[in-house]
């Protein structure tokens, strides 16, 4: 099943020639969902040529650089005849926020839009995957959410010849063993812990916003396979940073090392280092090898952890 | 006095991949205006290294692919510690549309915004130019303006050699009878017409905004150096443009023909022209030769009419 990560917007509060404002799409089989969704993101959809299938849209926290996409982007999924719901999920203040952004436009949108506010702690469970919201840090004044997506476990690896061996018929006795179900043949029971290996563990994207270095986000982000980690500065700005609300590469490359993450994506990159990120790579690479800085429509891969293969990159 | 048109967005309802929701700006000497303001315009003027030196916006219509790139523009001004006002004009309605917007962000900004609502019919006078405000017909439910921006006439060419036959120093008195005043010579009276050229008319720039075909605005047309009019359909689609109350290209070139403007340039276009925009371009051409499409970030310089130059063309 396959896990992509498309960063469409890696700029920060200002966006540049190459870089446009916060946004990062996550394609999980047929979902698709957008943490943060910055200007000019639907067009960024465009390009990537993602679809505009978007089923949900994250907001971590109210500064226009991450939602002044949303108006647009409905009324283009409008334009569209879409019909199916649209939710957006964000922090207090999302309903009030979504309803004003509606409302500048002269159409009525031809769809629902279903509004979800949560709080730090929180779980949304989708079934296969879950979303855990982790409190950020970007200051006081500011209600600030990080993204967690958690696949589930899944039931381990089927040993088909044991099954055999056992007395099992290849057919739907197979099948549920492979669920996790008992199943009897002849007079003896077979549980699915006799044919199967151990639980395989699901694929984890932390998606931190804006934020300063903080302990919360790094306990979530615990051998994550991806860690999209706020670096807006290098530690030269390290003074802005913390003025700022923001993080360091360094910063952001200890908390990857300390997380033992599999990769780390800075993003959210300060205009000054736009066109030019190594400085911004090459100080998080002293701490955090597998560390990149994305463009605008990089993509990503994530392999199952078990499969052992690496995070495919394209467009970096 | 240069004078230059750049077109930022040329994208109808919904953008594409080559082209950004609408924008237009008129760059005359220092002064910078933007005609409608998309979202993503802050960054199609990025790209196309206008500087971010904005003094005024005019808004046509509240249709959100006209003014949704308001509110990042005006955050991204403030980030760059501007100062100077920022004046934004448009119909009815502007007021209360742009506090809407500028409440969704939580940032005020650092410099002040002049709401200026207007009517059609009525003229702003900014001294070497005005704006002149024409009623569109985008259908019954919204108003829409059109925005012509002509020059003042400027004084005729100074005839240096005659105000020397008539005993005029070179000096201050040459400059006087320039601005068209008079100057005594002994006891002599030199009035500026002996000396003075006929009055040079100013340039004319028509920009439409969406509308249908309509009287009011070419009869505001007339002989214009540039008319910038609603493209999005051809022929083919006559019946969608009635229903959505746009012009087709055909009905364009008419207008531009009728009201014998030197270069017409079309816009606003459907995503079905948006990567070919030929048929759009042959259908007009067919009734009005001097036609371009212009793509996003193509330039224009428009010269004095007297000068007789070609308008300059980059980016097409």
């Amino acid at each position: 099943m396959p896990l992509d990560v498309i960063f469409l917007g890696t700029a920060g509060a200002t966006p540049t020639v190459e870089r446009n404002p916060p946004a990062v799409m996550i394609k999980r089989e047929d979902e698709m969902m957008l943490f943060d969704c910055g200007e000019g993101t639907q067009r960024q959809m465009m390009k990537a040529r993602t679809g505009m299938f978007l089923d949900r849209i994250y907001i971590t926290h109210f500064h226009a650089d991450h939602f002044l996409g949303i108006p647009g982007m409905i009324q283009t999924l409008a334009f569209q005849g879409r019909e199916k719901p649209l939710e957006i999920v964000g922090p207090e203040g999302t309903e009030n926020l979504i309803k004003a952004m509606a409302a500048l436009g002269a159409n009525t949108p031809s769809f629902n839009i279903n509004l979800k506010e949560v709080v730090p702690g929180q779980t949304i469970d989708y079934g296969d995957y879950k979303i855990n919201v982790i409190k950020a840090d970007h200051g006081r004044k500011i209600q600030s959410l990080a993204y967690v997506l958690q696949e589930k476990e899944r039931p381990g690896r089927f040993n088909r010849e044991k099954a055999i061996d056992l007395g099992v018929q290849p057919g739907p006795d197979f099948g549920k063993l492979q669920k996790g179900q008992t199943v009897n043949v002849e007079d003896r029971t077979i549980k699915p812990e006799m044919v199967l290996g151990p639980p395989r563990r699901g694929r984890k994207i932390v998606y931190t916003g804006d934020t300063r270095p903080n302990e919360k986000i790094r306990s979530a982000s615990k051998k994550a396979d991806l860690l999209i980690h706020d670096g807006t500065f290098t530690s030269k700005d390290k003074t802005r940073a913390i003025e700022t609300k923001h993080t360091t590469a360094i910063e952001a490359a200890s908390i990857a090392k300390k997380a033992d993450v599999e990769m780390l994506a800075l993003t959210h990159l300060s205009s000054r280092y736009s066109k030019n990120y190594l400085p911004l790579l090459k100080e998080a690479k002293r701490i955090f090898q597998n560390t990149i800085v994305p463009r605008d429509l990089t993509e990503l891969r994530i392999p199952f952890p078990e499969k052992n293969r690496d995070i495919e990159v394209k467009g970096l």
